[in-house]
């Protein structure tokens, strides 16, 4: 045991320890400005790629190639630093292949480990093939909902309305719900006092309705009065759908809810607060009664 | 160590690298444009043999018919793809077969990766052969319902009605309810007040069931009034169930309920509102009482 | 490589490949034929089987039958397409058997990918063989409820009382509840005021169920009053239960509700609407107080 | 291949092809015939012994004896039937036990798709063994609660007091709780209002706690006043608790509620009902005070 | 395939079989009895073995002690028992361990099926090496709680205060709460009216608290009154809290609750009702206002 | 087969047999005496050993000290024990290492359900390692919260406030929130009055704020009043923030509560009770108006 | 089997012994001592080159920077620990290496619990590689949020804006959000009476947004009046949005609910308190009603 000692003692004092680490070093520092150069190279030749393409012949919608361009981007990325980090790795003599293929604990704690990364390369290449969303398009998935900003290889990044960016693992994106793909509903619910004749206050919204598809463009057809949605404790419920742009629901339910609270409130159609009847006892009764 | 960087140098900078490049990028831009065309070619074939089918002696049905022509395309879609795709990793000299049966590390990690992939492809075969649903159907499944848009290899879409677009993995789709099979039930529960004599109205909503079929043709039969479902703190509620056209319970609901509405009003019986009884107390007697 | 492209071409535009495509397509289309014409007999048989057993002397329950017929034409079903699928294999040279004892990164993605199939069948299997219920059963399984209608080798399906069918893997359903065994129980509570006798009401309430099972023949034995359930805030809630033949109890539950509420009227015993004790208050007080 | 099909046609027009199948028929309806009569036999053999048992030595509660006796016929059904479909198989000349030593992608499959039967017949053997809950018991497990109606090798049976049957994997029971081992305890809530006097309040229910044991039998020891259980926001809870026979809480709670009612009617002590301070407030002041 | 079943049929009639049939039951039922035995013996001996060690040198607390003399006993159940059924499994010529050490489906099947069985036995073993309870203690363990009855090598028994006996498989105990190592805290929240002076009501309170350790022996400490846990939307919450001896207190909180109930009565400080503020306004009004 | 009961028979009643187990019984108690006493050494030396480490040169802080210790002493523990279990087993001419090493059906039981020890101990060991937390700190983590007792090699002790213990093995501890590193923050949301002048309100608690620091030490800095944290349906929610020492938020948030009370008192702004404005309408009305 | 006691008592009583253990001993304080060496001195050197390098040519965004520094220093921890803690292992003459690629059931167990080691590795790598948070940005992850205080190689540290720091595994983090790449949007829902005249109000608050960027530098663009968000059941909600700076929005949020609530008072719209209608009936109208 003595000898091992002295052996790396040795080792750690002599001159061949040095040289070793330099040249690895210098090896390092060279594949890195390498990768370096090499990456904003392709980028750039991707991003010329992509303007010339507009007036060339071959056709794509846009929607499309803002996702393929980002999309390449991120895999030059990847495909880039990990070549890079293959050849430090062949730096320090060691064969990654043979690695990769060895079984043992090790293995078998890293092939259970990385599968989510595997998952996320399968699900993330079919998001792209099945054109399920695009770079633009409103969507909600795993939970969250917003814009999407990026699909990357491994991931995609969707931006809510309120300016937060969630980053989703493409293998989280199991199941996705796209808001812009067809026309969106606005609906409105609005409550009618029960007194109300309901045949009048349909008549007044019938008319309503048709005035507003002139006043709001988005609207892609008159909004239509369905009838009576709900009975509820204090109000009959009355609800309006209207067809709009992909996206302009929200903005046109608002609009619809203003015209239809002024409109009723014009016609002394009341829009009702909750009620309660109200029973008024003697307290003196109760006391008394079940001593009978 | 020197004697490979300087293979790996000569490599970069001689011109064999550059003819194998230019090679390799002509075989993936011919077999991308063969691609191109063969699936072209393979959905105008299917499109036309649908069309022409429809003259020919065999009959399925019409539901199954725009369910399958949309499977076709699909799969045709994938095939083409997925052909192409094994030739350009060909022309890289990879031998996929021997890939796909190796082991280790990364076959251990790729093999539970995908097995999403593999139980989607079951699933939708499944869906398919034991026709649970077609395109048209309203569906339920994994938490989103809908209309049936496409039914895929390995995903499905259903449409919502308020306009967005599910995109399931069939995988996904682990038990679905179809509602397009039988017809629907409109279920309308109306509150009666307390006071109010139940026989009577009884009668009157049995008088109103039986004028309804008349006047709404998606009634299949006439509604019928089930009885007290239940004794509300402040109403008597009464269940009306009405077999209707398959999914057209709603609007036929919206519709009982207005006419429901209606005649209570002219008949005099009273909707209730919430009720309270209330005891006014003297407060001085409550801080008094307690410290005799 | 260049050989192997000429080889491709070669290929392709040689007579062969025409021929032998030919030759497939008239093998799958005679083995689709078959299978069409071999399904098409199997069925009938087992539905003429079926017909003559009734005559026969073997005795089987109506119920079971049903399941039966059911399950073996679904079964007959599954066999002939799976033969169908495993010759047309055939015909591309591909030896299904070597196939599925492969290893590999794709022998593991899809012996997990299947195992949901193998589990399907088998709970399938002990579904039918421990009788857990038969078609037309009210059952309760995976969070749905209904009639079954079918039990298949993979799939039930159970069809709720509103109409839509909800379809589930055999795998899903891992814990049922079946209501059409036994008797059903009817449970309705009922509200007393407070102001109310405990006695007298009990006696009513006695005197009406002793009445009930000659006016409902549903009703298995007398309905049994079992005492006070709870003291709420507002009300005392009696319980009343009532054993009706299976799946009747929603039916007399609807009925008992009625005849007690109208028998409760009569007696003048009042069932009471939410109360509460209200004290009003000098508001002048409260802001001086805590000054002192 | 021409080849391959004519000896395909060959062997479905020979005569060998009809011999065989007649012969398997044959040897199938025997199997079948003699598994029903064995099956009947075991059963009846069953039913004696533990008819004549009970005349003999051995002493097993007869508890045990009802879980031993349905347990032993569910499994001589297992075993039998087990027997017979291997013996079936064999007719088909297929070797079982070589079949289940495979392995391959179906063997995985399999394997992995059987494990919960497996782990159904192990959970199932230990509840036997360790006697965690007997054919009559009234237990809770795996979200359903009911009377213990069969326990068998891998599924048992509970039947709900509203009469519907549960049917559950002995897998899914990884946790039960057992009702009918101890005395049962009848936990009974009783609000008092704030302005009553609490040790007069208390006097009253301990004299009321006395007097219960001889009119109810059920009680196993007179019930106790725990105490002041909450300060609520309208009353002051009271809580009272009676140790019972098993399973007899339930009743006696309801008798406990209806005698402390009756009680607290005849001592004049209030139940109150929800309370509230209103103070009242002229509406101008609000609109000009922030002006200031 | 005619000689087997001749095979068949003479193995069931000649003399052989039943002789062979008539060994094995008397092994069987011979090993049943040594079994019985044995297991009486040793459960004999562990008692008699606990009731010396009392007056022996060795010290083991109290609660330990319970706790191993049920586990011996549950073990020496385990493997007389697991003995026996080896010994039985012997008389059929199946060799054990040959069995457990084989693989293929099957074994796949039970292994996994069985790693519960494992895991429940490891966290027993834990459970009683690292004394994380022991019989007698309270814990709470996988939502449910209540006094341990008794913990076994595979399952533990835990008795809910109101009688329900629950039985967990260990490996269902992954995380435990016991209550009774510590002194328990109880907390009582009390409300008074915002219109109270809080300096006032914290000296009524604090005097309480001095006096409270003389009445309660179970109160370690005397009662600390934490001060304004909340503002209420009609209430300000004071928070007491008070330690106790291990699980007294939620006696002891009962108690506090009636002391302070009684004390801010004496002291005329309000515990106050929900209270609300009323503005009446003219219906008229309203109606009218909007349409200016 | 009688030879082998013979046998058995021979080695039951044969010296040899007991002998062996006397011999066993000998050793099994020798392990166990010294495991005793060489674990009381262990133990008695490590407590001296951080004894003298206060008075030695190497600087740990108080809080990591704790926690080595009470580490350290659960470690020595796990090893003693753990090798005289070795030892016995070897008495019982058992190979641990071969068994381990071992496959088959019961390795693949037994590598499953001991995946859990293996994370516990991996987790535990980052724990320590990373310094998540210490004897001491008051953290969450799976569900429970309060002061951490002990840190195991196996499993962790939390105590909560009100005095049960906690006890999880660390594998359960995936995500920790410590309290006890950085300062904590009160927070208060204190009710202004709708009619309150919101400018003099802000002008009042700013004065309030200033005052604070010097009567509670806690308070690292002067409390902050946000502003308007949200306008409720009958308030306006002020909500005020205060930096304290570790986990003395609790404390300094009950003080703050008070001293805004009392000076909102003092000042006449009101703490508002729920309001509610109240329409009072003439019921006949109702009835009449919707025959119109 | 004496023969293996007399050698380990020699064994213990032997000088050997006592040896072999002190050499052991002094390696490991060794190893220990140049560990502790080792680790200062790289974190002094890492320290240092983030200090030269803002000097330097390359430039990296200040966050990144904050990022990359802390995460050397860990990874520098877990690199120079890692090496004492094998060579230590080398001191018992363990080889390290053959035991990882061992099997048997402890490799089994081994690599299953180090599977979530393996993955908090993996995706903290590409937490930094894709830079989807840094060190000061605002994130939500695995159900917790707060400001990010360290990215470690395998957890990471967030601190809530309260004080309490989480420790996350990089396993747990599947899903991000970071709320600090975007500007924020601050939402005020505001309610005004049915009675108010919206388009007043409308105006009213039109003018209010526009005033609003001059005082507060923190809002991006003039905040923006979406419109009506609801039909309340007792008050019209407005809403208007208004971008930030990022992570300012609440600051924000508050200062507009103060500026509305201010503007509208002086304007005279009322924000409405929950209204109520009540009917006032005569109660012996109810118990005579009925009988009719």
């Amino acid at each position: 045991m003595a000898n091992k000692w002295d052996n790396t003692i040795d080792y750690v004092t002599g001159p061949d320890l040095w040289v070793t680490i330099g040249v690895a070093v210098l090896q390092i520092v060279l594949i890195l400005v390498l990768t370096f150069v090499v990456n904003r190279l392709a980028r750039r030749i991707t991003s010329q790629f992509f303007e010339n393409r507009r007036r060339g012949p071959f056709k794509i919608t846009q929607r499309r190639e803002a996702t393929l361009k980002k999309l390449v981007m991120n895999t030059i990325n990847y495909i880039v630093y990990f070549t890079a980090f293959i050849m430090i790795l062949d730096t320090f003599s060691l064969d990654v292949g043979a690695l990769l293929a060895g079984a043992g604990i090790a293995g078998l704690a890293i092939g259970f480990g990385a599968q989510n990364l595997v998952r996320d390369i399968i699900t993330g290449f079919f998001i792209i093939f099945e054109d399920q969303f695009s770079v633009g398009d409103y969507v909600q998935a795993s939970g969250v909902e917003g814009f999407v900003e990026e699909i990357g290889l491994r991931t995609s990044k969707i931006k809510s309305w309120t300016g937060e960016v969630h980053i989703l693992p493409n293998g989280n994106i199991s199941q996705v719900t796209n808001f812009s793909i067809h026309n969106s509903i606005a609906v409105v619910d609005v409550s009618i006092a029960y007194e109300s004749n309901i045949e009048r206050a349909e008549e007044v919204l019938h008319e309503l309705m048709a005035e507003l598809p002139d006043r709001y463009p988005d609207l892609v057809l008159t909004p239509e009065l369905l009838g009576v949605q709900g009975l509820g404790s204090s109000d009959v419920v009355m609800r309006i759908i209207a067809e709009t742009e992909p996206m302009q629901h929200w903005a046109v339910a608002r609009a619809i809810r203003k015209e239809v609270k002024t409109r009723l409130d014009t016609e002394g159609i009341e829009i009702p607060f909750p009620r309660l009847v109200m029973y008024s006892r003697n307290d003196e009764e109760k006391v008394k009664e079940p001593v009978h």
